[in-house]
C-alpha cells in the first residue's frame, strides 16, 4: 500500500473513505475507481485525500462513474471539496465518456474530495451526545448493527394522552450526509427553549428522531446500503435481523408507539432540487392523506423558498417495490402523511450557489425550518 | 454623592442608568425614584446598580411608581436583575400603595436592576458596525440628534426597478429596548446568505432600517421621550428640527425613497402579550390595506406562537392624536400596510417563563420570524 | 451641530469620544482639534467617526498637535482605525509641522479614528461582571468618582495569614486603553482553573486589581486627567476626595491590606517598546528593592520577548514629581517593589507589526504573561 | 453481537473503542474484559459505551486488569467518564484482587467510560486541517502505516541558515491520548500571530511536529502498539517497512533536516506527577546534554508548575531496551538533548483536581507553555 514514489499520495482510511487508485503516478492523469457498496453493485459515493499536490494542477479520473447506481447524478454535477474539514465548496468537475473528471489546484498540501460534505460517525456521537443534555430529551438505545454500531433513537418531548407522535429518519443511504446535516437543524431548533414554535409543538406532540439510519454504511463509506449490502429503503416490507436490523428495529418501535407523521430525510443524486416524495405510489393511500402531504409541501415552501414542488419523481417511481419504502410502508400501515424529504447532491438550481451549491449550511437551515409546516399539519 | 458610611450603595452613572436615590441606608428598606425624562413629565424606566449586597436580603421601593406613565404597567410586572449584563432575570416585584416594590436577595455584590434588559449604545455601535461589513448593506448618516448622537439607517438589498420598500424603525421610545433585540434578530437573518427567505425577499424588496430612532433617549435612560422631552411617536405631523429632528430626518428619506411596509417597534407596558396595532384608527385607511394587514398578523402568528391577536389596542387607542403616529402617518401618506409592533415589558402570559419572562432571546427570535408575513405580503 | 451640507460628517458623542471639527468642508482637507482634558491644559487623546466616506482619500489634519502633553508621541506614529469597533488596524499618520496628518481611503461608509484602540466603560463593566462570577474574586465597591461613576476593586484569592498582598492598577491615565486590556489578559489567566501558574500563586498571594483608576477621564475622551484635571499620578503624596477620590479611596484600601508588590500599567506616548519604570528615582529605596525589581524585568522578558530593558526612562525622570507618582509613593510607603509598566502607543519596534502595531491582543498578552516574574518575585 | 434482553447495552464500535464484554446481564455486578492489542501482549486502554443505565448504580469489574501491560498504574487511578464526549471526569474507581472495579451512577442514558479521555482520529484529522490553513506551516505526507493511515508531519517556520530543529512527536503509544493534546495546546501557541515567545523562537528555530505517531493504534484503540504488535518506542534502532513504517519514515525525515532538540511526549500509568525522562541512561551521552536537558526541567517547571523534577524514571529504566527507545536514540544519533515528556492517567497528586483528574485541559496547557524552556534552551 506504500507508494513513495509519486508526489502526490491519495487515501482513503478515515471515516467514510471511499475510493480505489488505479493510477497516480501522474498528477494530470489520476485514475480512481469508487468502490462498490459492501456485498452490492451499487456505488456513487466517494472519498478521499490527495496530499503533495499544492500549486498544482489536479486531473481526476473515476473511470467507473458510468456504472454507478445514477449515472444521471452526473450532468451537471461539481464535486466538493475541503482543505479544513469544516468548509466545503464545489471544484469543476465534468462528466464525459463515461467518466467523472474533477480537475483543480489546491492551494494546500492536504485536500480532501468528497461526492457530499461527510457526517462522521464521530460527529453522530457527538450529536447525540449534545442532544441527550437536553431535559427534553430521552435517549433510546434499539440494539446493535451488523457492524456493531449502536442504533440510537431520541425521544424529543413527553408523552402523554393524546398526543400525536411524529417521527424524523434520516441516512437510510448513508451517502446521502445531507440528511444528518438536517436533522442537526431540526434538533437545533427543537432543542431550543427560546423557540415558541417549538415550544407550541411540544405541547401536543412527541418526536422520535433517527438521526442515522445506517451507521454500518456511514462509516463504510457506502452510498446505498447497510454492511450486508441492502438498501434499506427496499426493506420496510420484510425486514430481517439478518439482513435488515437497522429497519426491524426501528419498525418495532414504531408499531409500539404508533406513528401520525413520518419525515425520512434523503438526497437525490439527479435533480438540482429540494422535493417531497409522498404517497401517490402508495394504492391504498386516501385523499385525505394526499391532500395533508400536498398542504405540507405548500406550508414548506411558504416558510423556506429552498423548499419547491414544481420537480419531483413520478408517482411510480418505486414500481414494484412501492410498498417496500420506509414512508410508503409507514404510510400504509399507520394511516398517516409519511413523506420523503429529498435534498439534492448538485447545486439548487433555483437559487445557485457558485461556491458552495447545495451545502451542509442549507441543509441545516431546510431543517431548521420544518417546524412549521408539522405546526400546520398539527392544527389542520 | 459620596455616600461611605452605607454599606450598600447605588448607583447609575452608565448608559441608560435612571435612578434617584432618596434612602438607602438601610438595605432592608431602600427608597429609590424614578427620575422624570428630561423636559418631561413622562417616567418609568429605571435602571440601577447595587452594589455590596451579597446575601443580604434587599427591599427596594420605587416611591414615584404609581406617577409613572403607564401605571397599568406594574400590576404582574417583574422586575429584571443581572450580574453580568449578559443574562437578565426576572425578581419578585409587587405593586402596592402606588409603589413598585422589588424584593431580592443577590448572590454577588455587584447587581444591576431595569425596567426590562438594556441594549446600549455602544451595542447599537457593535451592531451598526457589523451589518456595515455585510455587502449587502449600504449605511446611511441621516445627521445628528440634539445630544450629538448619529441618526443611522441601513440599506439592506440593491435599489432595483420594481422594488419594494420595506421600512422597519425601532425604539422611538427608547425604554423600550426589546424593540433594538427585535431588530438584531431580523438583521441576523436578513444577512445571512443560507437563509432562503432572505435572499428571496432581496431579489424584490429593498430593506430600510433604523435600528435607534432615539439615541439621545436611550443614552440618557428615558422611556418615552428624546433630549428635548418630544415624544416621537407623536412627532411625525410636524416634525422638526429643533424638537424632533430624529422623526424629520427620517421621514425625509422615506418621501425621498418611497415606502411600501413599515413595521415600527415598540414595547408595550400594560399588556402582557405580542400584538400589532395596524391602522384600525386611520380615517382615510382603506380596506384593501387594513385586510393586508390582518393577514400579516395571521401569517406572523402561524410562524412563531409568541404573536398573537386576541388582545390589543382599542381602534381609537391614539385619539386626536392618531395621525401623529409614525405608524398612521407613514401608512396614511404611502397608502400602504404599516404597523406598530408591540412586545411585552411583562411575561408573555401565553407562555410564560418564571426564570425571565419575556426577554432579549425572545424578542430576537420574534424579529427573526418576521421574514415570513413579509413573505406573504409580497406574494399576495 | 447639524451640518447636512458636507457628505462627510464627523461625530464624537460616544465613550471616549474627543475630536473638535473645525472644518470638515473638504474631505481632502479636514481640520480638527483635539479638546482638552476637562479643566487641565493636557490634550493627545482623540477619537471621533467619520461617516459618508466610502471610496475617498480623506485626509485630516490635527492642527492643534504640535501643543499635545507629548510632541515626542507623533514622530513615527501611526493612528488606528476600525470599522467594526473590533478590529484596529494603523492607517498612514506622519507628523509635519506641528500637525497630525492622517490620510486614509475608507472602504466603508462609517469609520473611527483613535489615538489607541478604545477600552469602554461598558466593556469595563462587562469585565467587572465577568470577573465576578468566579468563585476567586470578591469585588470591592471603593465608592464614587466625581462623575458619579463606580470605583471597583476585585480581589482574587482568598486572604490568609502570611500571604502576600499583590496589586495591580491600570488606567490612571484614561487615555491609556492599552493597560485596561493588559488587565483583561492578567484576570485571563489568572481565574483560568487549568493554570497551575496562577493556582499555585493562589496559595501564597492575594491580588488586588484596579481594573480602570479613571473612569471619569476614560468616558471623558481624556488623555491624562479625571473630571476635575488632576493627573492622578501626581496625586498619591496629598489625595483629595475634592480633587482626586479615585486615589484616595485606593490609597484607603492599600494601606488597610498592605501592600508587598505594585504592577501600575500604563501606555507611553514617545518610546516604541514596552519596559518598566521602578523606584530607581525614589531617594529612599533600597537596593534590595532596587534588585528584585531589576530580577523582576530579566524574568518578564524572559517569558516574553515583547518586553525589553535597554530603553526606558531616565532615572530622574519625574524630577520634584517623583513620590507623588504611585508606583513611587507606594513603594516608598509600603517598602517594597513597585513598577510602572509602560506599553507603546506606537508600534513596538523590536518587533514591529505593519497591520496593527502594538495591539489590545499583545497587551492581553502580555498581561496574561505577567504570572511568571511574579511567581520568581514570590519564590525569591 | 445483538443482545436485546438485557436493559443495559455495552458497546465499542468507534474510534478507539476496546473492551469485551462478558456478563453484561446484571448491572450490579458487569463483568468486562481489556482486550488486548492486536499482535501483542500488551493491553489497559478501554473505552466503551454503556446505554440504558440512567439513574442505576453501575458495577463494572475489568477482569483481567491484573493481568494488564502496568498494574502499578490502577492504584490510586479512577477512571474517567462522559455523557457528552466533550467533558471528561473522573469517577470512583478501585483495584481489588487483580480488578479494576468502576462504581458509577450515570444521569444519563448514554455514558462513556475511558482510560483516559480519548482523541479521536477524526479530531487529529481536524487539528491537521486547521493547522495547515497557518501560513507559517507546510505539512509533509511521510506515507502510510499498515493500516493504511496517513502519517502527516508539520513544519513550523521557515528554513535558513543556522537555524535549529527542534521535533515534537506526540503518542507512539497510542493510549497515551494525553500526548495529543498536549501537541494541540503547544500549536496553539506557536501559531498565534501574537505571541511573543512564538514569533522569537521562530526567527531561530525550524519545528517538526508530528502529532500522531501510531495513527493504527489509536483507531483500533490500542495501549502501547501499532497494527503489527510493535511497541514503537522500542523500534528505533531498527525500524522496518514490514514491522514499523512510522517509525522508519520520521527516522529518515530526522536525518534528513537534522535534529538538535526532541521532545517525545508521552504518559505515565504509573507516577501521578508530569516529569521528564531525559539521556540518563544513554552510556554515550555528553555531560553538556544532561546539564541542557536537566537546565530545560528546570525552566520548565518554572514557567508551569504542574511539571516537576522530584519523581521519574530511574536512569536504568529501559534496560538493555535503552538505545532502542525514540528519545535515546535520537539523542544519541545527534547528539542533542532529547527527552520523553511523561504525563500521568492518575490525577496530579500535588495539585489535584477532584473532578476532573489530570486532563485534556491541562494537558492542553503544559504543551502551551513548552515554549519558555525551549527558548531558554535556545539562548543558552
Amino acid at each position: 500500500m506504500l507508494d513513495m514514489n509519486s508526489s502526490v499520495r491519495i487515501s482513503a482510511s478515515f471515516d467514510a473513505g471511499n475510493i480505489i487508485i488505479q493510477d497516480a503516478s501522474d498528477s494530470r492523469d489520476i485514475q480512481l475507481a469508487i468502490r462498490n457498496d459492501n456485498n452490492s453493485d451499487f456505488f456513487q459515493w466517494f472519498h478521499y485525500r490527495v496530499q503533495g499536490a499544492a500549486g498544482n494542477v489536479l486531473r481526476m479520473r473515476l473511470t467507473n462513474a458510468g456504472k454507478a447506481a445514477y449515472v444521471d447524478g452526473w450532468p451537471d454535477y461539481q464535486a466538493v471539496a475541503s482543505y479544513d474539514r469544516q468548509f466545503w465548496f464545489r471544484v469543476p468537475t465534468c462528466y464525459e465518456n463515461g467518466e467523472l473528471i474533477i480537475e483543480h489546484e489546491p492551494e494546500q498540501n492536504s485536500v480532501y474530495y468528497a461526492y457530499f460534505a461527510p457526517y462522521s460517525y464521530e460527529r453522530h456521537l457527538d450529536l447525540i451526545g449534545w442532544a441527550q443534555q437536553s431535559e427534553l430529551v430521552e435517549l433510546f438505545d434499539l440494539g446493535q448493527t451488523l457492524d456493531g454500531h449502536d442504533m440510537t433513537l431520541l425521544r424529543v418531548g413527553t408523552p402523554g394522552e393524546g398526543k400525536k407522535n411524529v417521527w424524523m429518519t434520516a441516512r437510510q443511504h448513508p451517502g446521502e450526509t445531507m440528511a444528518e446535516w438536517y436533522v442537526e437543524g431540526f434538533l437545533n431548533v427543537l432543542l431550543d427553549s427560546d423557540d415558541a414554535q417549538a415550544k407550541e409543538l411540544l405541547r401536543e406532540v412527541v418526536f422520535w428522531v433517527v438521526p442515522n439510519m445506517n451507521p454500518d454504511g456511514s462509516v463504510r463509506g457506502h452510498l446505498r446500503t447497510n454492511a450486508a449490502g441492502a438498501n434499506l429503503n427496499r426493506e420496510w416490507a420484510t425486514p430481517s435481523m439478518e439482513r435488515s436490523p437497522e429497519v426491524l428495529l426501528v419498525r418495532e418501535k414504531m408499531k409500539e408507539v404508533g406513528v401520525d407523521l413520518l419525515l425520512d430525510i434523503h438526497g437525490d443524486e439527479a435533480l438540482p432540487v429540494n422535493f417531497i416524495a409522498g404517497q401517490e405510489g402508495v394504492p391504498t393511500v386516501s385523499a385525505e392523506v394526499l391532500a395533508a402531504e400536498t398542504q405540507f409541501q405548500r406550508d414548506y415552501m411558504a416558510v423556506n423558498p429552498d423548499f419547491q414542488m414544481e420537480r419531483g419523481y413520478e408517482p411510480d417511481q418505486f414500481g414494484d417495490e412501492a410498498m417496500t419504502v420506509g414512508a410508503n410502508w409507514v404510510g400504509d400501515y399507520f394511516k398517516c402523511p409519511s413523506m420523503t424529504i429529498e435534498m439534492p447532491f448538485k447545486d439548487y438550481d433555483l437559487r445557485p450557489d457558485a461556491v458552495q451549491g447545495w451545502s451542509p449550511e442549507r441543509s441545516v437551515k431546510l431543517g431548521e425550518t420544518v417546524l412549521f409546516p408539522i405546526a400546520r399539519w398539527l392544527n389542520s
